[in-house]
């Protein structure tokens, strides 16, 4: 499973890695209402991701690390969704990776600069799936989650090593 | 109920208010282990202040709004923190109080440029008691509860207009 958080809009990929290929499971962007207060949008984003963890029950979560926010006020904001993130996945016991944007292009497209029409793209290809409708933030998480079944597939490869 | 968000040490204060006098319920700092991780550290973080909510039953919480911050990786933890916090408050159903720091010190000195010596001698003033073995983050997690305390009881004034 694979997270880009936000508090307005957190997207999130789940994606199933079996014998080298992959399968879209779910996707999709927990938007929590513009009404609300920030604690009560917190609330909601982890009551939502802690649903989609139950549901799913994923073999690890991908968290995406965000370090490029120029604005401390924006930094402030993601890193407090950032935060119920992890903790959803504390709370589940499940092994987090925490991937830079850089990274996670790396692992999608084998190019750490690749663009986001690329991600977009390969995503697409890997997943054998038309996406034009979905969103960029669900396509995000589901970049996330695609690099984060690669790193959980070598973390088994190297566990196997007698 | 007044917290001073962070990661590795978050400071807390619990104070009650009658009649205009302040007195002193708890205090402290929440350390979550340097050998953890990020997630479980958070975990911890919401573990502690969930059994803190639940012993103490504020009336309201206030979270410290902390944006003074330069540095993007450091507003980034301390969002995260902030993200539990916030959390903790919006599962009990507390209202939340977000004062920036200069807040805190017009409600409990009176003046929003003070130093921290300056609110460190007023909490302990308010509270009549030496405060001069406590930490500096149990200290700013009271300020943060005295000015919750002030705007509590300002509220229900308000609320008492008919």
């Amino acid at each position: 499973m694979g997270i880009d958080p936000g508090t307005a809009a957190c997207g999130f990929g789940v994606v199933e890695l079996e014998a080298g290929r992959l399968r879209l499971v779910d996707a999709g962007v927990i938007r929590t209402g513009a009404g609300a207060t920030d604690p009560e949008r917190l609330r909601l984003l982890h009551a939502a991701l802690s649903k989609l963890v139950a549901t799913h029950r994923p073999e690890r979560v991908g968290i995406e690390r965000l370090f490029f926010q120029r604005n401390v006020q924006t930094a402030m904001a993601v890193g407090q969704a950032r935060g119920v993130a992890l903790l959803v996945a504390a709370q589940a016991g499940l092994p987090v990776d925490e991937p830079t944007p850089n990274e996670v292009k790396q692992a999608v497209c084998g190019n750490g600069a690749a663009d986001k029409g690329q991600v977009a793209a390969m995503v697409a290809r890997l997943l054998d799936l038309p996406l034009d409708g979905v969103s960029d933030d669900a396509t995000d998480g589901l970049a996330v989650a695609i690099g984060c079944a690669y790193a959980g597939a070598a973390a088994r490869r190297l566990t196997a090593v007698p």
